[in-house]
Parts: structure tokens; C-alpha cells; sequence
């Protein structure tokens, strides 16, 4: 099955709002094996609109559209798609009752153009809208169809999920069964150890690439949701035994719910001091609802001064080793779990840029240092793309990664480990700067 | 002058990569005074790609490739669009160069495919790629042009900037100038104020929508970039006639950025105390380079102990007004501004949701405080989306909004000041609470 997909406003064509809505249906339309040959964005013109419909429909099985469904002479989209289809539109007592009940609410009054929505297809079907006024439409002739979803992102998601997607699967007399692998690591490496595997029709995989990780979506199609789960399960098992342990959890947001759902679990609770991610790592976990179980203290010291009067680093440690440095990163992770009273403390020294740096610290150099347990692992890194953002947001990717490897109970990999009552003494914090150079 | 911009890439198609490049250039084609008709994803397919230049090519004055540039036997946007526009391809010499030399310095050898790169149009023009290997291309027949770009967006916005923009401009004989505007507000109320004059063709105005506030665009063709400048303010000065103190900068990347800017003119320094912005105001402040030169203390305190250990907020006040209250709200401020030694001090304490929130505090209620110069100013909202990150985000830019009035030395609007001194007296405290209750 082929398809196309069809963006409909004059918006879009000045650049005023991204189309998110393209990815989103090439990527719903991909898991369910359907084609898609194009993407086009056009603006509310009845003319240029009607010759691109006729064109479209000789091409493909199925056309997508979103946007134009609104109650304004621009929003043309319904009438001239159904015309193409061999339809026409009539008015409908019942959406139009929901327009009008939507308007009161609001305390404002309708217009006579807002009839307009109320208008459905008369051979086709209406499709209804859950979170809006303007219904859907479905167009259908010679085995070709059309469906028509609101341009509003919101809007479409949920048309798309609970009305348009079981239609079609239904036509297919199939269901459809997802599952998300997240997996930790270098994007394209990752993508070039299982790049065989994302060959598969049936089910389905693709790799979406975020900073730090990787996401792959298994998608399969099936008569029946557990048989999909199973084919959709042992899939997985392929990418566990390419990747292994770099596979941190399935089904979830990100690395940060992940880390936050492992420390509840467990009872535990984290902290975080932060130099140069500047409140990004705190912001991360706190994004997750529900953080407050296991966070309750973030410190950002972006001072010399702030590191040592909230998190006790020794003055002296920085004079001698730089504020961009093991023992300092070591010494911050600890005073954030001694001041905060919790199990985990993570911790991130750097220099994001674009100023500062040297030939011994260049700009992208960072050191995560993570207290558990009576220990503190240092790692350092060098980022570099010479991007303040990317090298803020890796860093503190790099943090989270670490704090759940402690959550886990896990040994952290290409990591310094000491004492973390040792932190203080000078010796300790030698062989910290020593090991990690040139890492 | 018409134009259609089309995007090359089946990973396009496959919904593995957001099309931002498409926005982009409508955005930089309208500001040429430049019309799009239409923007198309498309294939890597030869036959579909020459089907659909063809048909491009007859209804529009310009077509604006990206992507398909790249090594492999897929990528062959240059070859089709060269036939289509009756030119054809010769090896480069000079090109070749470039790429051997890029090869050898990532310590990699050339394949054969990477010959292709090197191939460009014989009648037509190449367009230098100072930002990566492969070169864009200039076709033009009957006054009809085509110009290729690579699809990686640093590399194309490089080449547009520095290539294809000047080369349009030249074409029309003018040079082109911006001016950015950045307004504080709603963004609804804002677009409807200033409705009337996005309507212009020169300059040409248009409006984006950003969390808490908007951004005006104008932008003028003339023969001079003085003239254009002039235009520009003179167009402006309508804005400002509009708008008044909402304008809150010009031609700066965000708040942020003016905040920084504002206080290090000033000499001042600021901390935060974030509830549940949970490091998102720290995050936004330390996004701006140099951020350090005011900002060197955060307090991320989602823990009421939190707020009593490191701000010194009263936990008997927390007790009888609720931690989610002016009072705190008031008093968090003040201990940041103290713990930090700062000028100025904000802090949030709200309910982002998605749970907690009663009828008294629903979720999307949020305090915001400013200290600063011996005084206190408080300020309560209500978002009402019910949404986790829009509440958390609106919240942030609202931190920071009162943190510039703050800085400004202006009286931030819609809020309620004490004297700092007085924020642990319980008459100060129940004025403050009964104050901002419904409001």
C-alpha cells in the first residue's frame, strides 16, 4: 500500500510553525507497512489544491492530509478533497450540536462561517474529533482513499490513534504490536552494529538517535496483539544479544524516568551538584512526574566560591589541580550526598565554552564524578564538537548514565575509583588526576 | 517571484529526521520577497525525481533542493535536476582536491563513490561548501533556475547565508535587512495588536511564537544596507507605538541573554531558588555564554526541608500558608539572595502537576519571587493548560521576566513588595497570602 502525505496552510508555507505532523504520520505509517512516497505542504488555494488532489490520487492508494479543516473562507481543504473523491459534504445536526456546546463553554457566540465545520462527507464517513470542534473525514472511491485530521498536532495524534489507525488496521485485518528498546551509546555506532537487523518488513525496526542514546522501535503486525508481542519480543532478543547491557530499559520516556523509577524502586535517593550543566541534570530529573520521591536537593555551583561554601570542596584542591579537575568533580559529588543526606550524589565539572580552554583542558573536557556507597567514581570526558549546548547536553546525559549505573549497584565502566572518605587527602587526589589525563 | 522547495531523503519519508530545513527556507525565501507554493519530501528514486523536477520546474521560477549530495549510488539529486534543466556534470578537479584532503585528514581513504562529489554542473555553476565535502550546484535554462544544497542543516544554512542568499540578492539588485523585536506578553494578544502590520510586502513583518513571549521579524529589501536599516527602524518604531515596554530587546537570541546582559552592564549579580522549575531557570541563565560573570549560585530545593536547610525559609510558615504560597515564595527569595550574596535573588514554588493540586492550589498554580534592593516583590499565576512542561516552562520565563524588571530597576507589574526585612513578620506574611489569593 502507497501513500502520500498531504499538509494543508499558508503558515506553513512562510516558515511560520515547523511541520512536526510529516514525521509523525511517516513514521506511523511506516510501522504499519504502508508506503510513503511524499511529502507535500501546499497553502489554501481551491485551484492549486484540486490539481494536486486529482495528481496525488493516480499515484497512491492513500492520502493523509492535515490542516484546513478550520471555519474560515481559507480552510477549503473538506469540500475540494471530496469533490476529487466523487463526494460531496452536508450538514450534520450532531456536530454541529457539539460546535455550538463548545462555543457556549467558552462564553462566546458562533459565526455563520463556523457551519462550516459541521459539514461531512455524504458517501464517506465522518471522522470524530475527541479534543476538538472540527470532525475528520474519510473519503473513499475506486479503492483509494483519503482521510482528512486537523492540522493542530494535539488534535491529529489523537485522531490518528483513536479513530484513523484502527481503521486502517482493520482494512489490513491486522493489529499492531510496538515495543521500545533504549539503548545507551555512541549513535552511529550503535546503528552500525544492528544495521541488519532494521532490514526486516515484518516486524519492523528503526533507530531514532538523541544525544547520548539511541531509540529502536520494533513494530509488528499481527492478527492478534499477543501474537504481535511475541514477534515483537523475540525481535528484541536479537538487539540484547548485538547490544547487551547497552540496552538500559523499554518503553519508557528516557534515561532520566528510567533513573528516577530504578532509585524508587530501590528506596534510594539521588543529588546533584553542577558546574557547567548549569540546573540541566536537576531539570532532567525533575521533568520526570513523581521526581520528588528521590530528589529533593539540586546545587548549582558555578562559583569557585558556591563549590566550597555548599559543597565543602577544599580551596586548596582547586588552586592546585583546577576547578576542572578529578578531585574537584570527586570532592563536589561527595559534599552534595553528605549535604543533601542522600544515597547518590552526581556530580559535573567542565568547560562548555565557547571561552576558557587551553592545550591541557580544552573546551568539551568534563569530569562526572558519582558518590555511592561509601565510594566515588570519576570519569572524564572530551566532547568534541565545539557546541556549548551539545557539550551541556552530553555532559549531563553522561551523569544521569552514571547515576543509574550506581543505582543499579553496578561498577560504572572507564571510571577512577576511591575511597569517598579518602576525597580530602592528597594522595587519593593525585592518582585522580593522574589516571584520568589524556583519557 | 515564485519558488518551490524540495527536500530529498527517504530517511525523510521514513519519519527518521524532523524537516527543519524546509522552515527555514520558507522563512529566508518570504523575507526575498520570494512566494512558496509548495514543499515537497521525495525519494531517492530516479524515475519519481525527474517526474516530479519536471512538472516543478513548469510552475515555478526556482526550485530549492536539499539533500541527496552525498557519495552514494542513492544519492543522485544532481545528476536528475542537471537533465532536467538540459545541463550535465564534469569532474572537478579542484573539488576532488577538497575532498582527498578531507579524507586524509580524518585519516581515511576515498572510495570510487566519492568521485561523484566532485562532479559539477558544466553550464551551470558549483556552489562552494566551506562547512563539508560535498559542493551545490546552480542550473538555469529559460530564466528558470534550480539550486541543490546538502540536506545536513549546519551545512546547508552555511551555504544558503553565504552563497545562494547573496547570489538571489544580486539577482533583484538589493541587499536585504532584519531587525528582530522580542516581546514579552501572550502570544495570541500580541499577534492580534500588531494584526495590521504583518500585512506589508516591504518590509515584510512576521511573528513567531515562543513560551511566554514573540518574536517580531521585519525585514527589508533595498538597494543599500542602509537604507534597509532605516526601513527597518523606521517599520519598528510602528511596533513600539503598539507595543510599548513589552519590547523588551532587539536582535538577541532571548530573555536570558538580555537578563545576563542587563546585569553585567549594571555590575549586579543574580541567584535562583527553584521549586518546581526544578533547574530550569539555572539552565537558562547558564545556556548564555558568560553567564558566570553574574550567575555563580542556583538552589534547586524540591524538598521543604530544602528550602529550610539552604534558604532558610521558616518551616512554621511553610506549615500554616502551605509550601505552594506567597510567604514561601517570598522567603525563598530572600535566603537565596543572602545565601548567594547576590543583588538579586527569584525563586518558584508551584504545582506543575500532573498530580497533587486541590481546589484552593489546582495544578498550574505557581508563586514567583524577586528580591532585590531591600524589597520583595511576589507574583501568582495560574497556567492553565495542564501540562507538566508548559507549566514549568511558562514559569521559568516568568522567573526571568521579573528578574529583568528587577534589574531594570522598574516595578515589575501585577506583583505584591515587602521589605525584605520584614519577610519573617507574620503581618507582613498574612498581607502577602491574602493579597494574591484569587488573583
Amino acid at each position: 500500500m502507497t501513500a502520500e502525505i498531504i499538509s494543508v496552510g499558508t503558515e506553513l508555507l512562510l516558515g511560520n510553525i515547523l511541520n512536526t505532523n510529516a514525521q509523525y504520520l511517516s513514521r506511523e505509517l511506516a510501522a504499519l507497512g504502508i508506503t510513503v512516497q511524499r511529502q507535500s505542504t501546499i497553502g489554501d488555494n481551491h485551484d492549486r489544491l484540486a490539481e494536486w488532489v486529482s495528481e496525488a490520487k493516480a499515484r497512491a492508494d492513500l492520502l493523509v492530509f492535515t490542516g484546513g479543516l478550520g471555519p474560515t473562507d481559507d480552510d477549503l481543504t473538506k469540500e475540494t478533497v471530496a469533490a476529487c473523491y466523487g463526494d460531496s459534504l452536508a450538514f450534520d445536526g450532531e456536530e454541529w450540536a457539539k460546535i455550538t456546546a463548545f462555543f457556549t463553554r467558552m462564553g462566546r457566540a458562533t459565526t455563520p462561517n463556523n457551519r462550516k465545520q459541521a459539514m461531512v462527507p455524504v458517501r464517506g464517513e465522518k471522522i470524530p474529533n475527541a479534543h476538538g470542534t472540527a470532525p475528520g473525514a474519510w473519503f473513499e472511491q475506486d479503492g483509494r482513499c483519503a482521510v482528512l485530521m486537523p492540522g493542530v498536532p494535539a488534535e491529529m495524534k489523537a485522531m490518528w490513534a483513536e479513530q484513523v489507525r484502527p481503521r486502517l488496521l482493520a482494512r489490513q485485518n491486522c493489529t499492531l504490536h510496538s515495543l521500545t528498546l533504549r539503548v545507551l551509546g555512541g549513535e552511529s555506532e550503535i546503528e552500525y552494529r544492528v544495521r541488519d537487523l532494521l532490514q526486516s518488513e515484518n516486524p519492523t525496526a528503526a533507530i531514532y538517535c538523541k544525544t547520548g542514546e539511541s531509540e529502536i522501535r520494533i513494530t509488528a503486525r499481527a492478527a492478534t496483539d499477543e501474537d504481535g508481542a511475541e514477534i515483537c519480543r523475540a525481535y528484541a532478543r536479537k538487539f540484547y544479544d548485538l547490544l547487551g547491557e547497552a540496552v538500559y530499559d523499554e518503553d519508557v520516556p528516557g534515561l532520566a524516568w528510567t533513573l528516577v523509577h530504578t532509585l524508587e524502586a530501590k528506596g534510594m535517593t539521588i543529588a546533584a551538584a553542577e558546574s557547567c550543566t548549569g540546573g540541566l541534570i536537576a531539570r532532567q530529573i525533575t521533568d520526570v512526574p513523581g521526581a520528588s520521591r528521590v530528589f529533593g536537593y539540586g546545587f548549582v555551583t558555578y562559583w569557585e566560591q558556591a563549590k566550597t561554601r555548599l559543597l565543602g570542596v577544599d580551596p586548596a584542591v582547586i588552586a592546585r589541580y583546577n576547578v576542572v579537575s578529578a578531585p574537584v568533580a570527586a570532592q563536589m559529588a561527595r559534599g552534595a550526598r553528605l549535604a543533601a543526606g542522600a544515597d547518590i550524589a552526581v556530580a559535573v565539572t567542565g568547560l562548555a565554552g565557547p571561552d576558557g580552554g587551553d592545550d591541557v583542558r580544552p573546551v568539551g573536557t568534563v569530569y562526572i564524578a558519582g558518590a555511592a556507597a561509601g565510594r566515588v567514581a570519576v570519569k572524564k570526558y572530551h566532547f568534541v564538537r565545539p557546541d556549548r549546548e551539545n557539550t551541556r547536553a552530553r555532559a549531563a546525559h553522561a551523569a544521569l548514565e552514571l547515576a543509574l549505573r550506581l543505582a543499579q549497584g553496578r561498577t560504572p565502566a572507564g571510571c577512577m575509583t576511591v575511597e569517598e572518605a579518602a576525597c580530602g587527602a592528597s594522595d587519593t587526589l593525585a592518582a585522580l588526576d593522574g589516571a584520568l589525563v589524556g583519557q
